[in-house]
């Protein structure tokens, strides 16, 4: 519900709706919306880890490891019939309010990007990525080019968004000095990425490291 | 209001209370609360276009044009008080719905994304960027550093998002290919950046055209 709706729609009396139980029932198990809110957050947070994060884990580490990620992450905004993501949906929510489901969110973002700061480094280290890259720019990049995917595919529903994303990451690998021939088992699962740019009327992507 | 609330904040109601109005008075003005908020982002529009668009008329076709219009938008987002761009900010709000204000949101987005795609396409002309580049991915580009700026300035709060913005602009630019110390004209407004830094503790911007 909160993917169809964002956190505002995601209230008892509408729980109590979908779930046909009494709007005292839903309220009694959760004390109070708030800890609703969170609690729909943490079981978001566990969806998006096993798909985006947790999946990603049978790559090698450093770039390899970026790139599925990222992959994943664009999969998983794209594919799920059109929900998109609620990191995403619920940061415009909240960004002008303070208060515990806020800050759980803020938690839980600052989390995420703590671990793409932390696998970009991992690639440093491993000499996929220069040494020079200011690791901190690359996860603002990253997540902008999926703050634009989300923007383009649910409000302008521009064609062609998840094929752009794609396009995007690697030329700003490019940009920040990666020749992704070098990077060392860069196999990364084509298969998987044309299935779902199908949906899209996927024509190349590139991800083929040559 | 509209910029300190999102549009969801503007009711009838919240602006009687504003303007000391009765409600009546208020919905009589303009007939519906749809209504009301499509005049809303038209006033938006205004001081959006003549903050961002009008004011980097006198900067030279091309290249300048295009950066003196992201450093406005980015002074634009940062600057006006914390209360952020309600393009981005409706977007979220907008982008499960359907009806009017969507649609004129929509349009008005994709009119400033044309603008951007124009002025991409002359600097492309005049050979200030690469004729191979594809416009339109460098719009989704552009639109993702906004959109994450916005998120890391309103969500995240977090320290630098400026000067984040501003190199990966340039970065950016390197990653398509151009070489900026070669943009003819590029003498681009250095003195106005680092005014509107000064807020964020500014150190020192890559706007260097050397």
């Amino acid at each position: 519900m909160a993917r169809r709706t964002g956190l505002e729609g995601l209230t008892i009396g509408a729980i109590a709706d979908e779930m046909k139980m009494s709007k005292t029932g839903v309220f009694a198990r959760f004390g109070s919306r708030e800890k609703l809110l969170i609690e729909a957050l943490k079981l978001y947070r566990e969806h998006f880890e096993q798909a985006v994060f947790h999946s990603s884990l049978e790559e090698q580490l450093g770039l390899p490891r970026l790139t599925e990620v990222f992959t994943r992450w664009v999969q998983f905004e794209a594919d799920d019939s059109g929900f998109g993501s609620v990191y995403i949906s619920a940061a415009a929510e909240y960004e002008n309010r303070s208060g515990a489901v806020r800050d759980v969110l803020v938690a839980m973002i600052k989390d995420w990007q703590t671990w793409l700061l932390h696998y970009i480094k991992t690639a440093i280290e491993l000499g996929h990525l220069p040494a020079k890259l200011e690791a901190e720019v690359l996860v603002y990049e990253i997540y902008g080019l999926m703050l634009g995917l989300h923007h383009d595919m649910r409000l302008l529903r521009l064609p062609g968004s998840v094929q752009r994303a794609m396009r995007s990451f690697h030329l700003l690998l490019e940009a920040h000095g990666v020749r992704q021939a070098k990077a060392p088992g860069a196999t990364v699962s084509r298969k998987r990425i044309g299935k779902s740019m199908a949906a899209e009327n996927s024509q190349t992507v590139v991800l083929s490291h040559v």
